[in-house]
């Protein structure tokens, strides 16, 4: 596979073309956002740690048969994916309460859920990324209500599967973001990537932030967070 | 059924006691408010029109085998009710886009939309009712699955009744707002009111507003829009 031209230039990630139209790579940026794109930053490295840190959670993921574009890292930064069409639904998955959750609904950062809380959002950047449900999902013909359904078990089995996996090494898997794309075939299958910068990890022990909320907050360590989880990961 | 002591003041009704612990007695006032309390009116007489205006809907839908709260009219403004614990949720229906569904969504007003949406809405003021969804309500604990499952079973048999009804008289029904109450046999039914205080009522030919929006965006005509619905409803 050989890299060709540059597809798509997000806020952490360049999407390049390659002479084979079913695979893209995948160039890590250390550019970090919060907030819809209202703080810009860099976190020194992250882009090669989260390319790491991608690549082994969705070896996991398919290890255990959940369907992934991972294909293969092949340096530093790059990764080669399987060419989709991203759906423009992210799913956000919830264990415990932080973030925008705990904001919309008054619950405490750190609330454990009494059940595990899916969210669809709606990926529109002016429109701020809104919370959408399935029928506003089915109105604006987003997705099918089927392709949601399958969406939705997905979710759950990489939330199963991540949650005990991170337990092992010592991580509560608080939330993540999740998006999903169509191959050419029409298949549905994870896309983009599951780092610090779309998961909350807090250390079971000490509760401390290993992600991007270190970022978003101001809590300093950052580039350290990132390095624990990968090393942790790498112990797996 | 006598009067006894206020339960409740609302922003829009008045909530007493009576000697029967199975009912209640609803007031309609004339005030009015919208975003959320922020901004605050009178509409003259509004409190004897929705009185009148949620009679009428309200036997619509027991003549059609929806369960309601209602019981009958005792005075200008008065209604005996049903006592019901008040669900912590409202339930939105939308037939065309308008309201904080455009807003959201960013679908201009008036947009048809290819399926209706439901919406939950935590009723919860601090929190300015937010948007939810079923996982939500299940992990706050606010109603059971099968309770949600009733409520848009009834929601959109209240949406087939309502709207072909008002077609009747040349009106459009938007999008409404539902409340529940369970009883204290535990039974779930349709609570609260259905007036131009919490519908989107539409002239069909000329798409003028026959509701609280003339009031929230300082349209005019206000006491005539509500008297408008009242009077076509009456043809019925």
């Amino acid at each position: 596979v050989e890299k060709r031209e540059l597809l798509y230039e997000g806020k952490t990630k360049q999407v390049f073309a390659t002479d084979n139209q079913n695979f893209r790579i995948f160039a890590f940026k250390d550019e970090a956002t919060a907030f819809n794109g209202l703080k810009k930053g860099k976190i020194s490295g992250k882009g090669v740690i989260n390319n790491k840190i991608s690549s082994i959670l969705m070896r996991v993921l398919e290890r255990e048969g959940v369907p992934t574009h991972f294909v293969k890292e092949i340096s530093d930064r790059e990764q080669i994916v399987k060419a989709v069409s991203i759906m423009p639904i992210e799913v956000l998955v919830r264990n415990v309460a932080a973030g925008t959750l705990s904001k919309r609904l008054g619950l405490p950062e750190g609330a454990k859920l009494s059940s595990t809380v899916y969210e669809y959002c709606y990926k529109n950047n002016d429109l701020g990324d809104p919370l959408i449900n399935t029928s506003h999902v089915v109105a604006l013909g987003l997705a099918t209500e089927e392709e949601l359904k399958l969406m939705l078990k997905i979710a759950g089995k990489i939330n199963d599967v991540l949650s005990a996996c991170l337990k092992k090494i010592n991580v509560d898997l608080i939330d993540f973001k999740l998006e999903f794309g169509k191959t050419i075939d029409g298949t549905i299958i994870v896309a983009d990537e599951i780092t610090p910068d779309t998961c909350r990890f807090w250390d079971s022990v000490t509760r401390s932030k290993l992600d991007i909320d270190r970022f978003r907050k101001d809590l300093g360590g950052v580039e350290e967070a990132y390095n624990e989880i990968f090393n942790r990961l790498q112990s797996l």
